[in-house]
């Protein structure tokens, strides 16, 4: 029997100063800097396995990600030191063990984005780092025939990353809701899937206010996720607006 | 006829990364960042006058200003100018021309503070800088019976800055209500009065939660405000959690 343990994490970050989950060289991602506080406490390299990366200024409300470690530190001393280690904009919300075979990114089952867009004259300074602002007319209507139209199987190649490597481009969309502003004047966009491409959220989301703002109609919106072609479609939607507020497992993992 | 030009500017900032709205020495100040911007509008040397003076990592909704000025650039595009330059972490909401004699300090005749604590057990990373959080059980009651004392005139010297200058300490509060969490758990302590001393807000925020803790009783919150002494009073609550949220002068101004 084994006597490395498979440990999962799920965690919360405010990404506004982190480039993204995945290390890369000069740029502080968050993967980086959890990695650097569980080796530091248990005396060992550890890799972490996250669900899927994120980019730079997206945040997230519930992260899952998992690693293997020799040592016999309990998960909730885990989920303690790390939180005593890690600066505010990071949070360990639950660790816990998990069967030697259970992996973050090919367990998952579903994933959920919202997307936040604030949606009134006045910029709020309190918001910026966390919506999306847009002061102009948006027809809302138009946005949830948009939203209708990506729900089911596609090829999402036209919502796709312009550099992103050549995986298999579908996707099936289980949930496209918009909830509209109340006193708040937040809008929000929610967006449940089986997996996403890289972008795929920021370039549908861009692309539907590009349509409710009447820049292009509803059914150019439809012809673009049908040309599967990426050139056509609209702008990317800032980073700042986006969180992944869920990851989905199976019942027994 | 003078050709100086007196001119008002409301303005909200995220104090997050500021040493208050004073200028000092070797911090980055509100004051200090916005009368730089101005100089530079106007080529000349430019002093603000506000309301009163914000403490590091307090934030404002609506803080008042006003500066003298030579120059012809009319209001909004000091305004719109100002936006410009400035991080967006603070934003002019207003600019008009006022009489010579407006003093933002001498001519305000109330304020309101408003105080956020998050209550619940787990903290949320996007409100760090935004609230108090506070896990452990909180009597309200206790903590709306508190408040209740505190209305009318007092001399509040026991909740007075402990550095604080030898003046007046009379004042009188207006408003001093609870507004109890709903779903999202944040709790809002809004106080309204002629003024307020230095740390005012907090040292009674402060002790107040430590009153509805249960640490002390409500009578004794009533013998420290009536002590008028600076020694018995509960902890300073955190700066983060403290908003200006209006200054409110006569009709004419």
């Amino acid at each position: 029997m084994s006597a490395l343990k498979n440990i999962k994490l799920i965690l919360a970050y405010d990404g506004t100063v982190y480039h993204g989950w995945q290390r890369q060289k000069n740029a502080v991602t968050i993967q980086e800097i959890l990695e650097d506080k569980l080796s530091m406490m248990t005396g060992e390299p550890v890799t972490l396995l996250a669900s899927g990366r994120t980019d730079a200024g997206v945040h997230a409300l519930h992260q899952v990600c998992n690693f293997k470690t020799n040592s016999t530190i309990p998960p909730d001393a885990f989920q303690r030191g790390l939180n005593s280690l890690l600066n505010d904009d990071v949070l360990i919300k639950e660790a816990s063990y998990m069967p030697d075979d259970f992996h973050s990114r090919y367990d998952a089952q579903g994933k959920i984005y919202e997307y936040r867009i604030l949606h009134r004259k006045e910029p709020d300074i309190f918001l910026r780092d966390f919506s999306w602002h847009i002061p102009w007319d948006l027809d809302l209507a138009d946005m949830e025939e948009c939203l209708q139209m990506v729900l089911g199987e596609h090829d999402f190649s036209a919502f796709k990353s312009a550099g992103s490597s050549n995986i298999n481009p579908v996707r099936e969309i289980r949930k496209a809701d918009l909830q509209r502003p109340d006193t708040d004047n937040i809008l929000k966009i929610t967006l449940e899937g089986n997996g996403f491409l890289r972008h795929m959220v920021r370039n549908i989301v861009g692309t539907i206010v590009e349509v409710s703002m009447k820049k292009r109609t509803v059914e150019e919106f439809r012809n673009i996720l049908e040309s599967k072609d990426r050139e056509i479609a609209g702008i990317k939607a800032p980073a700042q607006g986006l969180f992944l507020t869920m990851v989905k497992y199976g019942p027994n993992t």
